[in-house]
């Protein structure tokens, strides 16, 4: 099988990396020579996942033509704010059917589409062919061969078996799921979620205020979740709770150590020049304002955040607020449902 | 507000503090005349909060009468291998009508029933006035002023909103919820997969797959809960899902800390030596299996943990199976029932 990974950051380099070795036949794409030449002939990627050895198998090119090339699966795995524009440059070169994947984690910043809304733009008849690849999963423990879950999300059950099968693995175990929607907004809110708890870690707070605001904002992005269309059931999956949970909690999660300077007093330039990647969050929360404002949805924690990335809110006001004063008699959010069937 | 806590370990002391710095009157009855002098006089509880300073106000006994004695309040926070006996002795020693409240995380060990079920064998005229106290909080934090968020859960509202307005603080704050039995096997359940989890990490494994074993583990504690009348969506609240990334991420987790020693390789008579306190997911573990088999639920992480606790089975060999080797076709537990309204 051909298969044509685009971005060579440390995901699409891990992704590329478990089909090499599943003896798909993979070339990944970066603009970036250096990057490009390094896993070509040194099989490493210094910059993304420098302790990875990648397969000798793994081609790489700076030419979109020559990677997409027969492919019959590409994979998207550029930032959300590059994926436009690589859809675009990328659909002239496609030949035959192939199966349009990706495992982007964000919102197109122009339009607030998810990635899968951008890609139907583009290849309106391809639907069925489409398939987004979710879950807990960092990169660097996946290349290192620690056991790792993930999500195969598709409008048809052969494309999301197809790229089940072709990622299925020791290390690798995939679910299928034919919640498309639900899987990729799992991945984009839950890293608005990471902020917060980053927050909330680099001011001093412990961990049952961070278990409270995991949980809290996992009902957040489930309520918002389910007006866009999504299953409920989705986000108490892997792609839902088990990626918030290692977003939130773990020290690779570029969104969580953002959130954790900007707790430690630094502004967000200073922390995202630190972190020096894409931290999808930022974006993701100015979009989540959007939608839950046109969807008339309660998003305390994206707002929470809102203030703090984009109007100067101090953190520490900011996450006391999400916290709370003394509310009486407030019900517990996810039982409200229940009352009417219990208490009279 | 006269409140009699019963159990001076960590989360007792904490509460207790709780209410006398909200001006209940509070006492605090113990076993140990060690830790009731030591409370009594110094304010302070050596064994099991050694860095908390305690309110001057709260007073502590070893005698079981002086504690109830005109008590509008009892709250048991004993082990719960310990609490029929406690209920059995305090039973007599009641006046008037009580608030029979309990914070205990775990099962009976002789008959495998809830802490409240225990308390309806004795109290079957006093379900209206039973609490339950849940949610992600560990007490050390409580203690030192971070925040954290709890449920009362309560078959009335009046009795789930008497235990909000005594616990709610700038420390406190407390969500009512009529889900009496989600609140309490979500309490005792999660300790089930915070062993898992801690194994997991004595092996060396990620934070992938501990993401994987918590969403997993949500889903097994939600099934055998809806059998047992649960509402599912109290799993996804605070003392469900918050409970458990508390339980599973944290150092302060005994359930937790004793997974870690046995993956460590430790036997399990070393590793809960060296905790010292009580470990309530050993025998929660016994009675979910005990559930799991006369409900027909299936609980793969709580058979899992049984095969290692009590029959020999290496850590490594449980965690790798439940990782699983490569199932193909697996559609993604959760998203079963959407199946038949998506793929056809």
């Amino acid at each position: 099988m051909r298969v044509a990974v685009l971005g060579a950051g440390s995901w699409g380099t891990a992704l590329a990396s478990a089909l090499a070795e599943n003896r798909c036949e993979v070339t990944i794409w970066a603009r970036d020579a250096r990057i490009t030449q390094q896993i070509q002939s040194e099989h490493i990627n210094t910059r993304y996942l420098p302790n990875a050895k990648l397969p000798a198998s793994l081609r790489a090119t700076t030419d979109l033509k020559t990677a997409l090339m027969d492919a019959e699966v590409v994979i998207y795995v550029v930032p959300s704010a590059a994926m436009r524009e690589v859809v675009e440059l990328s659909r002239p070169l496609l030949s035959g059917a192939p199966i349009l994947c990706h495992a982007v984690k964000g919102f197109d910043p122009t339009t607030g589409s998810t990635m899968t809304d951008l890609l139907l733009e583009y290849h309106p008849d391809a639907r069925d062919r489409f398939c987004v690849i979710a879950g807990p999963s960092h990169a660097e423990e996946v290349v290192e061969g620690l056991p790792t879950t993930i999500v195969a999300a598709a409008y048809t059950r052969a494309t999301a078996e197809a790229i089940q099968d072709l990622l299925m693995s020791k290390v690798l175990r995939v679910y299928t799921n034919p919640d498309v929607k639900g899987a990729e907004l799992g991945g984009a809110l839950k890293n608005i979620i990471a902020l917060g708890v980053g927050i909330a870690d680099g001011l001093g707070f412990g961990d049952n205020a961070k278990a409270a605001l995991m949980t809290r904002g996992l009902t957040e992005i489930a309520r918002i979740g389910l007006k866009l269309g999504a299953s409920v059931l989705t986000f108490a999956g892997l792609s839902g709770v088990g990626d918030l949970i290692v977003t939130c909690t773990s020290l690779h999660s570029r969104n969580y150590r953002t959130g954790k300077l900007l707790g430690q007093g630094k502004s967000l330039e200073e922390a995202l020049a630190e972190v020096g990647m894409a931290v999808e969050g930022v974006n993701a929360t100015r979009i989540a304002i959007q939608l839950a404002s046109s969807h008339g949805v309660e998003m305390p924690i994206a707002n929470a955040l809102s203030d703090v990335l984009f109007h100067g809110k101090p953190p520490r006001a900011a996450v006391e607020d999400l916290m709370g004063r003394a509310r009486v008699h407030e019900i517990e959010e996810v039982a409200r449902d229940q009352i009417s069937a219990s208490w009279n």
